[in-house]
C-alpha cells in the first residue's frame, strides 16, 4: 500500500514574522525504507523556534533551509516498519523527522524514547532538547548558588520554564519574565517562582524589575534579548553570569534593531555573558536526561504543553510561537499517541 | 621649611570630553607625615583613563571624585621623608599619590619599586597596573592558543600593546586596531604584530578587518567598544573569547550611543564575553609581575611612553588620552628621575 505523506515545505523566505503563505502543504508518496532505516509515523511535532533563522539564512550549524524542502523540525513518533534490528514496530523514537506525517529515517539518527511513565511528548520538551538546553545552560554557564537572584526571560517557554525550576531547586530566588498575565500567573502559582513580571506593559517594566530584584541580579538566563535584556543588564551585580540561549525578540525584525550600548556595565560589574548551543554538551546528555527524569518522577519538575491538532495547523503554530502566543512547549499532534 | 605643594583638583564634572577648565591648579602647604607615613615627591604621574568615569559618577569600585579634590591618579615617586621603618629616603614607590607634586601617604598604601634595571616609570606601565591588566585579562579570560587569531583594540595604548605582545608570545596571530597611521606602523614594525589597522578611515575598516582576518577572530581584547567592537564581533569564530577591558569610545559621550544588537551572534558562535577589573587578580599579582619583568629583561617585551612635562600639563595630557592622541603610555614628569 502506498502511503501518501502530507508534508509542510518552505514556500518562501519569510521577511519579518513568517506568514502562513511562506509555507506550503504537499503530498508525496513515501519511499520504501532501505536497510538500516525505519518508517516513523509522527505523533507530535515540535515547534522549534531555532528554525526561524534557517528559514532566512544559514546559522551556526547548518545552511539555510532550501525552498521547497520539508521543514527539518524535531518530532516524536512510532515505528511502523523497521529495517533495522535495533528498532521494533511500535517503538517510540525522537529525532529530526521533519514537518510531515511520516518519515523514513536511518535508525542511527533516532533516539529511542523510553521515559515511561512520562508521556512520549516529553521527549520534545522537558526530556528532550529544551530540557537539556535549560539544564546545561543554567548549570554549566551560570553556576547558580543558593540565595542568588536568578532572572529568566521567556520564562514560560519550553526552555525558560525548566531553567527557572532548576534554579529554584538550587536554592535561588527566581524571577520570571514573560509576555502575558496568564503566563506570569502560572509561573507564580504553579511553578513557585518568587516573582514574575509581564514585560508587555513596558511603561512600568523597569520599575517592576527594580522592585522585584532589590538586591540586583546574579544570574540571567536569556531567551529573548532586546529591551528586556537591556533592563536586566542594568540591574546586574558584580560577578553576574548571563547565559544567552536565544534572542527571539530579534528573530523576526525586518530591519536590525539598535539598542543602547551597555558593555561598559559588564566591565564595571565584571560580568560574564556567554552564548551556547546545546549540541556542545552531547557527551553529557545522559547525565542531563537522568537528572531531569528524576526530578520529573519525584513530581518536582512541572511543565506545560500547548498542543495544536493536525499537520495543517503547523505553520500557524510556528507563527504563534514567534509571537509568544503559546502557553508552554508548543507541539502539533499528528496521530494518536 | 614649608613645602608648597602644587596640585590638580577637579573643578567641574566634565560633560562629554573633559576641558582644561574642568580642572584647577592649587597650592597647598604639605602636612607633616604622621607615624607610619612617608612624604613622596612625585617623579611620574600616570594618566589613568579609568578616572574619567569617576569624574562624572560613581564606578564599580568607588564614589565620584568630589569637586575640589585632588584627582586620585597613580604615580611613582621617591621618598623624601619617612616615618616608617619599611621605607628609606630615596626609595622609589608607586601608588595612588594623586595629581600633585608631593604626597603624604601611609607606607602600607605604597608598593616599593625595585625592578632595576627597568626605569621607575615602568611601574606605571608594563610593570604596573596596565601590564597586569593585559596579563590577566588576556591569559585568564581569553586563554589564547597557538595559531589563533587575536585582535586587540586600543592596541597602541598602555594595556593593548602589552596584551598584543603576550598573545604573540603565545604563538597567536595578532592584529592590532589603533587610531593613527603612526600607531599602526609602530605595532607592525616595532612590536611585530601580524597586522595593524587604523580604524579612523571608517569607510574601509570592515573590509580591512575581513582581509586581515580571513580565518575569523578567536580572541578579542577590547579597550574601545562602539563601532570597532561591532565590526570585530561580526568576524568571531565559534568558541571565541572576548575580554572587555575598557570601552573608551563610550566614556566621553554626552548622550549614550545606540548600536546594532548582536547578542544573537554570540549565541550562534557560542562566544564568551567577559568584563573584568584587574583588582580581582590581586592574589596573583606577584606571578604577573615576575612574568612581565622576565619578558622585559630578556628584551622580548617592548613598550612606548609619551611623557609630558610639569604638573600644569596634566589636564591636557588626560584630555589627549581621551582623544587617543598619546603614543603609548601617557605620563607626566614632575621631577627628575
Amino acid at each position: 500500500m502506498t502511503v501518501v505523506n502530507r508534508r509542510i515545505t518552505l514556500a518562501a523566505r519569510p521577511i519579518g514574522y513568517p506568514r502562513v503563505s511562506d509555507f506550503q502543504i504537499d503530498y508525496a508518496p513515501l519511499p520504501d525504507p532501505r536497510a538500516g532505516e525505519v518508517v516513523v509515523r509522527t505523533v507530535y511535532l515540535s515547534i522549534d523556534p531555532c528554525l526561524r533563522g534557517r528559514m532566512s539564512h544559514a546559522d551556526a550549524e547548518a545552511p539555510p533551509i532550501p525552498i521547497g524542502e520539508v521543514l527539518p523540525g524535531r518530532a516524536v513518533g512510532r515505528v511502523t516498519e523497521s529495517r533495522d534490528p535495533s528498532l521494533q514496530v511500535g517503538d517510540a523514537v525522537e529525532g529530526i523527522l521533519g514537518w510531515q506525517e511520516y518519515a523514513v529515517v536511518a535508525s542511527t539518527a533516532l533516539r529511542k524514547v523510553d521515559h515511561a511513565p512520562a508521556p512520549i511528548s516529553t521527549a520534545l520538551g522537558v526530556l528532550g532538547m529544551p530540557g537539556l538546553t535549560a539544564y546545561f545552560g543554567l548549570l554549566e554557564i551560570c553556576e547558580p548558588r543558593p540565595g542568588e537572584t536568578v532572572v529568566v526571560s521567556g520564562a514560560a517557554g519550553a526552555i525558560g520554564m525548566i531553567a527557572g525550576q532548576i534554579a529554584k531547586f538550587r536554592g535561588c530566588r527566581v524571577i520570571g519574565i514573560a509576555g502575558s498575565e496568564s503566563k506570569t500567573a502560572w509561573l507564580l502559582h504553579e511553578l513557585g517562582f518568587a516573582a514574575a513580571i509581564n514585560y508587555k506593559p513596558a511603561w512600568n517594566f523597569h520599575d517592576r524589575l527594580r522592585e522585584l530584584c532589590p538586591d540586583g541580579v546574579d544570574v540571567y538566563f536569556d531567551n529573548v534579548g532586546g529591551a528586556v535584556t537591556d533592563a536586566v543588564v542594568s540591574r546586574i551585580n558584580p560577578g553576574a553570569r548571563i547565559a544567552l540561549c536565544g534572542q527571539i525578540s530579534q528573530e523576526n525584525l525586518v530591519e536590525p534593531e539598535l539598542g543602547p550600548r551597555w558593555l561598559g556595565r559588564l566591565v564595571t560589574r565584571q560580568a560574564k555573558l556567554q552564548g551556547f548551543l546545546t549540541t556542545s554538551y552531547t557527551e553529557h546528555f545522559s547525565e542531563g536526561f537522568e537528572r531531569l527524569a528524576s526530578w520529573l518522577e519525584q513530581g518536582e519538575l512541572h511543565y506545560r504543553e500547548d498542543v495544536a491538532q493536525g499537520i495543517e495547523a503547523t505553520p500557524q503554530a510556528f507563527i504563534g510561537v514567534m509571537r509568544g502566543e503559546n502557553q508552554g512547549k508548543q507541539l502539533v499532534q499528528l496521530s494518536p499517541s
